[in-house]
């Protein structure tokens, strides 16, 4: 049935003692970070957050999460698309064939499910972001859905699993990177297979020359590098589905998938820093505060707030950009010299409301408490 | 004389004992790294090793060290640079007229003065770089040369301050980003004003609209979103001049400018990655290993060498992509099972060889100490 070997099934290797088969993950920390925290954090750009200014993140700009290497692919010439496993019809196609289908755009805001990851106490040792693990772009490709309709799904059809060619290790399984939806989430009209990212071809670091845009969940769902779709008649078990990216609050907790972004705003520091503190300074009088503010699953947002020394007052919302793109604010502040606290506070059409503190997880998934920042106004 | 103000010169503030003022800044440490140096990695990315494939850094893969924030532009149709201070015909001009002069276009490997500073003990408290601070972009504008033999400097210029519209704090000092150089340095033929990357405008983290590139120094002398040129009769004694990027082996050392980047090379480490610990796994046989190697002021690569577990063996160096650029190299290496060692150690023209271990600086610049990889091969 399988038109193909998928590669991600390798046979066990003998050496069951090695490290990279038997991590041992680091406990959770109140401490210091470690080196390998830094090594990713510096791997793993956020993106700035006066680039929050930008409609379009900027090429760039837009944080990163790569869990492998990025795959080095000189020329998409060569590069297909599988789908095969429980379908009617094995298909495949070049990115030549998947250019000659209909064609779409989408401003997406994107956000890595650990975004936040470094507020949450105590810490989980992996990439330590504080707010800055979100960007948006407007994504270029050709529905999934008509792909799938194509090949036809099995009746036995239980997950559509999508792989990318980034390959190594994680919770000691060696895999091609790999998440599944169920039939009817991967049936969604609004997921694209993409070729370009704001006018222009994929960078490599964003899944050149072909990656998923699963819009209003983490990043985790939109796989780069995209090179086979497999449907299996069973729920998909591979590290990335099951071993990680699922709410637990403890250690011996089942769990919750992680799959839509939580309620979220951002607002772009004003004055200007300390280079290394980050600290920032503001001229007393008027100050027009900026940020965005987005929400999974397409639901909008229904109310922006800010805090000035814990007073909740309402911003004003721009015009919004896209169902699935994060939105524009603004807030009018009279600043008045001394030490202020400010924070800003979305709502969604849900009426989910971000929270004030951050949430317990376990791997510090979907913190999407309110930013707080200090300034000092002269 | 001086034909507009310079806004890094503002009064010093009344309150002399506000941290931003007074910063004390973090002892050298051996310990874990601090939230504050987190933050930083996480805005400066570092290039990804993998990306030393390409001749020219992609995009978004070349590494970044804003000190401040990026500067918003939303056009670049005003911008201006001036040329003032002791020169005999203060100048002003805007993009369009900078685009009609003599235009060069150049390969130059940028790297930061810090980079490797996080492998160096004890550990000064900043950006904490591995190896990564480090990227190639072709640029493109026009000789600095000719511009200021226009403006025509005066018999008693001492130094040529070049100013950016980046602002904020450092060192407990107020300032613009401003950095100098001697007018015999400033008047060599291949410093670039710059508007252009990769064939593309710049993009805005790396200074939209204009920018200096001086080829062979580290990156902290290509002043970005540069908008003014001072010509001064004393020694520059701005911040990032006098304050930073000056190498002291204690305290109290008077120290040395940070000038020229130092020989180095880096290797595109072999396999696929833990996506945590960034430990590698090599499948065994021939694999063929692939570098870059630099060094600062236009001075050519003469010899790379490779050691696996500390026998070191000459590598194969590729053509050259230009004088400021870095070069490849190539080394055949017949892995064997088990865990190996990998360096990579490069000699310049002058002579000049990477030490196996980092020199101490106070601040941890200039490391150009060879990458040291454990790698396993099964």
């Amino acid at each position: 049935m399988t038109p193909f070997q998928f590669s991600s099934m390798v046979p066990p290797l003998s050496n069951l003692h090695h490290p990279f088969f038997n991590p041992i993950k680091p406990p959770l920390t109140d401490g210091g970070f470690s080196r390998d925290e830094v090594r990713l954090a510096n791997r793993n750009p956020g993106t700035l957050l006066e680039a929050l200014r930008y409609d379009l993140t900027p090429a760039g700009l837009h944080y990163l999460l790569i869990h492998f290497d990025v795959p080095f692919v000189a020329s998409a010439d060569d590069w297909t698309l599988s789908i095969g496993g429980l379908v009617n019809k094995p298909i495949k196609l070049s990115l030549a064939d998947l250019k000659q289908r209909p064609q779409r755009s989408m401003p997406v805001t994107l956000e890595c499910a650990g975004n936040g990851r470094a507020g949450v106490a105590p810490r989980y040792q992996s990439q330590p972001w504080h707010h800055e693990g979100v960007g948006t772009a407007e994504w270029t490709g050709t529905p999934l859905k008509s792909l799938l309709e194509e090949a036809g799904l099995a009746d036995s059809a239980h997950d559509v699993v999508f792989y990318g060619t980034d390959r190594g290790f994680g919770g000691g399984q060696e895999h091609d990177y790999g998440r599944s939806l169920s039939p009817e989430q991967a049936l969604d009209d609004d997921i694209l297979v993409v070729w370009g990212m704001n006018g222009a071809p994929l960078l490599p670091q964003h899944g050149f020359p072909l990656r998923l845009v699963v819009p209003g969940w983490y990043g985790m769902a939109s796989v780069k590098w995209l090179d086979r779709i497999e449907v299996i008649d069973r729920a998909f078990d591979g590290h990335q589905q099951a071993g990680t990216y699922v709410y637990r609050a403890s250690a011996d907790d089942p769990g919750t998938p992680v799959t839509t972004v939580r309620v979220k705003s951002l607002m772009v520091p004003p004055g200007i820093p300390d280079v290394y503190t980050r600290s920032r300074m503001v001229e007393a009088g008027p100050v027009n505060l900026f940020g965005r503010a987005w929400s999974g699953a397409g639901v909008g947002i229904s109310k922006i707030e800010v805090a000035v020394d814990g007073e909740w007052q309402d911003a004003k919302l721009d015009l919004e950009l896209g169902q699935y793109a994060w939105r524009g604010w603004t807030f009018n502040w009279q600043a008045t010299p001394g030490d202020h606290e400010l924070m800003c506070r979305a709502t969604d059409a849900n009426g989910d409301v971000q929270p004030i503190d951050p949430r317990f997880d376990i791997a510090g998934f979907g913190n999407n408490s309110v930013q707080r920042l200090t300034v000092t106004v002269r």
